[in-house]
C-alpha cells in the first residue's frame, strides 16, 4: 500500500513536471533604481552610496542604503493594505505566494481602452478557450501596460506627482465582480498585474483591492515580462521581503515554465 | 530520441521528488524590525508610518516607509560586495539562487570557541558521514549562533555600536581554504551562514569573502531556522530584492524539504 501511494505520488509530479517542459527561469521582477515607478503620492526609491572602492586594509568595498514606500516598483500588497485586521506581509504563508498559475492576456481590449476594467466575461472567455483556471492558483493579468514601463506617462496616464495627480491615473485593472467570482469559485491564493494597482487608475473605492484582501488574497503589482509566459502550465514563486508589520513590500517574483 | 530524452528527464526529477519526501517550506527567513540585528557600523531598519485606518471614503488603508541598508537582517552579499566588477544583486543568475543544497552542522565546535573557523577537516568529515557535495549545489553552515538571534550581545558578541565595536565582534565563520576548496572542487553556487558574516567576527581581511565574490559566488547572511533542515535532500529558493547595481540587499530565502 505504502509502495502504490508512492508511486501515484511520483505519477502526479510527473504530470505536473510534464505541463512544466523546461524548467526554464523567468525573472518578473523590474530591478529597483530612481526610474522604478512610484503611486503618484508614494516616496520613490533612493540609493545612497556608503563605500565603493578599495579600502586601506587592502580589499575592495561596496555597500549602500537605501529608502522607499512599500508600494512601489515590482511589489506586493499585503492584505493588511486594504482590509483591517487581514494578514501583514510577514504572515502571508508561502503556500500562498508559490503554485500553479495561469495568465489571462486582455491587451487587446486595454489598448483601445486605458479605463478598462477586466470583467467576468473575460475570465468566462479565457476558461472556454483554455480550459478551467485551476483551483488554488495564482492568476496574472496581462494588460500590455508593462510595455510602457518605466514611462509614467504611458505606463501611469500621467507624469505628474503628488495628491492633484491622483485624478488624472489611466491604466487598467481587474473589476471586484471578477475579484469576487475568482475568490468564491476558484479559490485563488494571489493575482498579480502588469500595472501599478490592482484596481484601475480612475478607481475611488478600491472595492478590489478591498474585495481580495479581506480574503486574505495578495496582489502582485508592476508584474514585468509577462509577455514572456504562456496562458498556463507555469509555476509562480512570488517572495515578499519579510517586514514585520508591513503592508506590503518589495517583491521578487518568477515563474518557472 | 526525443522521447528518450524526455523519459531521462523525468526519471531525473524522479530522483530529486523521491530525496525531496514531503515538499513542506521552511521559512529561512528573519522578519525586518526595529530588532533586526545588523553590522555594528551599518544603517539599521527603520519603518515610517504613513498611514493606518479608515479612510474618508470609507475603507481602511494601512502603508509605511522604510529605510536600511543593504546588508542586515537576513540579506544577500553580492558578489560586488567583495570584489570589483563582480556581479552586483540585480546581476546575479536565478540558476544560482535556487537548487539542490546541504547543511554543515558544526554547532559543537563553535559553542566551545565563537571564533571557530569552519575547517577544509570538516567538509571532508561531513562528506565521509553524508556523501559528497553535490556539484553545483548550495551549502549552508549551521553554528548554531541562530539560537541567538536577535540577542546582539550573544549574536555578534557585542551590542555595542560604531566603529570602535567592530574589534569586539565574536562568531565564528567559514575559512578562505575551506571557500576556495568548495568553488574548486565543488563548484558550489552560493554559500549561507547563521550569523552576520561569512567571514568570522574577529576577521581583518575578509578573506572568504573576497575568495567567495571574486568567483561570483554570493553569500547569504542572518538565516533563520537552519535547526529544522536536514544534512541533505532540500532545495534552497533564495529571492534576493532586486536592487539595480546594489551589493546585496533584503533576501527572502525558504527551503523545500
Amino acid at each position: 500500500m505504502r509502495t502504490l501511494i508512492f508511486i501515484l505520488f511520483i505519477l502526479g509530479f510527473q504530470v505536473v513536471l510534464a505541463q512544466e517542459k523546461t524548467g526554464e527561469f523567468v525573472d518578473l521582477t523590474y530591478s529597483f533604481s530612481n526610474e522604478s515607478v512610484y503611486w503618484v503620492t508614494a516616496r520613490e526609491f533612493e540609493l545612497e552610496e556608503v563605500a565603493k572602492g578599495e579600502t586601506d586594509l587592502g580589499f575592495y568595498y561596496s555597500a549602500n542604503n537605501f529608502s522607499t514606500a512599500e508600494h512601489g516598483g515590482t511589489h506586493i500588497d499585503a492584505p493588511i493594505h486594504f482590509a483591517e485586521g487581514a494578514q501583514t506581509v510577514d504572515q502571508i504563508p508561502l503556500e500562498n505566494l508559490i503554485g500553479d498559475a495561469v495568465k489571462v492576456n486582455v491587451s487587446d481590449s486595454t489598448l483601445k481602452n486605458p479605463d478598462y476594467l477586466i470583467s467576468l466575461k473575460d475570465l468566462q472567455n479565457w476558461e472556454k478557450e483554455h480550459g478551467p483556471i485551476p483551483n488554488g492558483g495564482i492568476v496574472l493579468f496581462q494588460t500590455g501596460f508593462g510595455n510602457y514601463y518605466p514611462n509614467a506617462k504611458k505606463y501611469l496616464g500621467t507624469d505628474k506627482r503628488g495628491p492633484e495627480a491622483v485624478k488624472e491615473l489611466h491604466f487598467p485593472g481587474l473589476s471586484a465582480e471578477a475579484a469576487e467570482w475568482l475568490i468564491a469559485n476558484r479559490k485563488i491564493k494571489a493575482v498579480g498585474i502588469d500595472t501599478a494597482s490592482i484596481d484601475f487608475g480612475q478607481s475611488q473605492d478600491f472595492a478590489t483591492h478591498v474585495a481580495l484582501m479581506a480574503k486574505n488574497v495578495p496582489a502582485f503589482e508592476n508584474v514585468a515580462n509577462l509577455d514572456q509566459l504562456p496562458e498556463r502550465g507555469f509555476t509562480i514563486i512570488a517572495l515578499p521581503m519579510k517586514i514585520k508589520g508591513g503592508s506590503g513590500g518589495p517583491l521578487r517574483i518568477i515563474a518557472i515554465k
